[in-house]
C-alpha cells in the first residue's frame, strides 16, 4: 500500500463513523475546530511565515492569497462557526411511499463518503472545505499547493487534534503530505477510496484534473460568461450590468468576459458602456463593427478572444443581429457558467432563459450573483459547470448522495 | 472531424432543439416511434435473422437475448407507449425564492444533453434507452454490441424516420456504425459532445468503461448482494427471502450472491435454507462452520467466492458473529447495490439501515425489488451503484440536470 492508499483507507473508515455521527457530534467537532484554530493562531501564523519566506518571485496577487493574518484566521474561525450553524443535510428522507405490496420505500440523504479536494496556494480553502465536508458527513483528503504546505500542515494538524478531542476520528480530515505532481496524479486515480474529487482553482488545474482523473470529478469554476444587451434594453441598465459584471471583481469565475450587443442599439449603447468601463481602464477587444462605432482605440479582437477567461480588466465585445445569434454564440463559446440578457421584451427574456445552456441564466441582472451565499445556500464548496450530480453553486446538499431504505414484512418477488 | 465527432456534433444540435421541444412534441414522437416499429416489424425481424445467422457458437442464453420475435417487438412497442404515458420530468421548477435584493431565483429541471449508452447484444435496449432519453429531452448515441448490429441498424433507422416524421431532428437518436473496440474507446473519450455515458451490461463492460472513459460515467448494475439472517430472525421468513433473492432470477444484478448467517441460529437455520435452495439445485460454497453444519456436500468457499457475482445458481454462505460482523463484511465485499437483513429486532434493523453503505438497504424483504418499476419510478435506464448524481434505480428524473433561472430588475452586486 502506498502512503496515499493508507490515507484513503483511513479516510474510508473515518467516513463510515462520520456518516452516522449525528448533527450534535458534528457541530461539537466544528466548534472544537473553531476554538482550536483560534487558540493556535500563533503557531499557524508562524507556519505561514515559512511559506511566505519561500515564496520568492511569486506574483503579488498569489502572495496575497497565500498570506494569513490574525484577521484572516479570525475570519476562518467565524466561517467554521457559520457552517456549524447551517442545517444538517444528512438524514432527511426526501420521499417515502408505501408500495402496493406493502413495502415502505424511503429515500434518505446520506454523505458521499470520501471527498478529495485539489487546490492551489490558498490556505483558507483548507479550513473552508474541511468544515463543509465535516458538516455534510464526509471525510476529506486535502491536497493543497506546495506553496502553502507549511500553513496547510499546521491547519490540518490543529483540525485533526480538534476532531479527536471531540470524539470523532482524526482521519475525517487528512492532508496529502507529498506535494509533487506524482502525488496529485495518484490522488486523481485513487479509485476504491475516493467517492468524488473536486478541483478548486484556475482553469488549468481544473482541465488537468478532468483529463487525468479516473475517480468521479465535479468540474467547478470555469467561467467564460456573457452579457447580451438586446435592442429593446434599457441602455443605462445594460451599461450598469456589464460594468458590474466585468469590474466588481474581475478575477472570479462569475465575472463577464464578453459583451454582446444587438446591432439595432449598438451605436447608441456602446459609447455609454465604454464611458463607464473607461473609469476602470477596461481594455476592450472588439470586432470590426464595434471598432467602427468606438474607434481605433478599441483593440481588434482575435479569434482566441471569443473563448478567453481573462480574469482581468479586459472585455471582448461583439455586435450580433439579435437574440438568436446571441444565444447561438453563447452556447458555442460559453463554459455553461453564468449568462445574462438585458432586455425589456418579455418573449425575448423567456427565450433566452429557455435556450441558453448554462448553470445560471439571468434576465436584467449581473452574472456576479452566481454564488452559494447569494443564492441562499448558506455556503459554497464551488460552482459546478457540469451537468451531472450538481450544477451551479454547490452547498451542503450538493455534497450528499442518497440511499433507499426499505421496510418489509417478509416480501419476496 | 472523425465520424463519431460528426455524430456527436449532430446530437448536440439535436439536443438543443429537443431540450425545448415540449411534452406534446416528445409524446407525439414517441407515438410515431411506436407506430413505425410496429409497421416495420417484418423488416426488423429480417435484420435480426441476419444477426442470428452470424451468431454461430454463441451461448444459448446470449442467443436468446439477441433473438427478436413478433411478440418481443410488440412488447418493445408497448414499452415505448408506456414511456410516453409517464410524466415529463423536464421544466419542473423544484424550488424558487425571492432573495432580499429582489432577485427571483428558480431551479428548473432540464435535460442532461447528449447521453451515450454502451451495451451488449440486446436489441431491446436500443429501443428502451432511446425512448427514455427522448422523453427526458436528451439526444442519445447508442453503441450496441456487434452481434446485434443488423437489428440495431434497422431499429434505429425506423426510429429516426419516425422522429423526422414527427418534426423532431433525426439526430435525437443515433447509432455508432463502427462496432470495433476502437470506436467504443473513442466514444468513451468524446468529451465536448457527450454529457454522460451509461454502460449497460455485464461487470466486465462496466469496469472497462469506468476505467477508460474521460466523459462522466454512471456505473450501473454491479451487484454482489447479501442477505444477512440475524439470530433474532423468523427462520421461515429468512429461508423464503434468501430463496427468492437467489433463485427468482439468478442472472440479474439484484439477485443475492452471498448468505450471511448469525452463529446463534446457524445450526437451526442452515438446514431449512438448504432444503429450499436444493429444490433449485443451488450450489452452496461455505466457510468451515457452514460445512461443519451442512456437511461435506457443501463446496469449500475460496477467498474469491466472497467477492463473486455468480449470476447463476451458486451461493456463498458464511457464518458471522452477529450484525456488527455482517455489516463490516457487507461494506467490505458488497458492490453497494442491494443488501438485506432478516431480523425481528428493532434496534438491529435500524442499525443495519444506518450503517450498510448501499443504494438499497432492506429489512425483511428480498433484494430482488431494487428496480425502477418496483420502486414506482415507472421506468428504468439502469441501477446506479455509484454515489454521484444518482444512486439506485434510475428513472426519467435521474436523466436530468438543472438550470438556475434568475429574474432581475437591474440588480448589480
Amino acid at each position: 500500500m502506498t502512503v496515499l492508499e493508507t490515507q484513503g483507507l483511513a479516510a474510508k473508515h473515518a467516513a463510515r463513523i462520520l456518516a452516522v455521527a449525528g448533527t450534535s457530534a458534528k457541530n461539537a467537532a466544528l466548534e472544537a475546530v473553531a476554538r482550536q484554530l483560534a487558540a493556535h493562531s500563533g503557531e499557524i501564523l508562524a507556519a505561514n511565515r515559512l511559506d511566505l519566506e519561500e515564496a520568492t518571485g511569486m506574483r503579488p496577487s498569489l502572495v496575497d492569497r497565500l498570506t494569513l493574518t490574525q484577521a484572516r484566521i479570525d475570519s476562518m474561525v467565524e466561517g467554521v462557526r457559520q457552517v456549524a450553524a447551517l442545517p444538517d443535510p444528512i438524514g432527511a428522507v426526501t420521499k417515502m411511499e408505501t408500495r402496493p405490496n406493502g413495502l415502505i420505500i424511503g429515500k434518505r440523504r446520506v454523505p458521499l463518503g470520501v471527498i478529495g479536494i485539489i487546490y492551489e496556494a490558498r490556505p483558507n480553502v483548507t479550513v473552508d472545505a474541511a468544515a463543509l465536508c465535516l458538516k455534510s458527513g464526509n471525510a476529506v483528503i486535502l491536497r493543497g499547493g506546495k506553496e502553502a504546505f507549511h500553513s496547510n500542515q499546521a491547519l490540518v494538524r490543529v483540525m485533526r487534534d480538534a476532531l479527536e478531542e471531540s470524539g470523532l476520528p482524526r482521519d475525517c480530515a487528512a492532508l496529502v503530505m507529498d506535494t509533487s505532481r506524482e502525488s496529485a496524479a495518484e490522488l486523481m486515480n485513487l479509485t476504491g477510496y475516493l467517492d468524488v474529487l473536486i478541483p478548486r482553482g484556475g482553469a488549468g488545474l481544473i482541465r488537468s484534473v478532468a483529463a487525468q482523473a479516473k475517480v468521479p470529478v465535479i468540474r467547478t469554476g470555469e467561467g467564460v460568461c456573457h452579457v447580451y444587451v438586446d435592442s429593446e434594453a434599457d441602455l443605462q441598465m445594460g451599461a450598469e450590468i456589464i460594468f458590474n459584471a466585468k469590474c466588481s471583481r474581475p478575477s472570479v469565475c462569475n465575472a463577464a468576459e464578453c459583451l454582446l450587443v444587438a446591432r439595432g442599439i449598438a451605436a447608441d449603447f456602446l459609447p455609454v458602456a465604454k464611458a463607464m468601463l473607461d473609469t476602470k481602464g477596461v481594455e476592450l477587444r472588439g470586432d470590426p463593427e464595434v471598432r467602427a462605432i468606438l474607434g481605433e482605440s478599441v483593440t481588434p479582437a482575435s479569434s482566441g478572444d471569443w473563448d478567453a477567461e481573462y480574469g482581468d480588466y479586459i472585455l471582448a465585445v461583439k455586435v450580433v443581429a439579435g437574440p438568436e445569434e446571441a444565444i447561438q454564440f453563447i452556447n458555442g463559446h460559453g463554459t455553461g457558467h453564468s449568462e445574462a440578457i438585458v432586455t425589456s421584451n418579455y418573449f425575448t427574456a423567456q427565450r433566452f432563459l429557455d435556450e441558453v445552456d448554462a448553470a445560471a441564466v439571468y434576465v436584467n441582472a449581473s452574472t456576479r450573483f452566481t454564488d452559494g451565499f447569494e443564492f441562499g445556500l448558506g455556503a459554497e464548496i464551488g460552482i459546478s459547470t457540469q451537468k451531472m450530480h450538481a450544477r451551479g453553486p454547490m452547498g451542503l446538499e450538493e455534497l450528499t448522495s442518497s440511499k433507499y431504505v426499505i421496510y418489509g414484512t417478509g416480501q419476496v418477488r
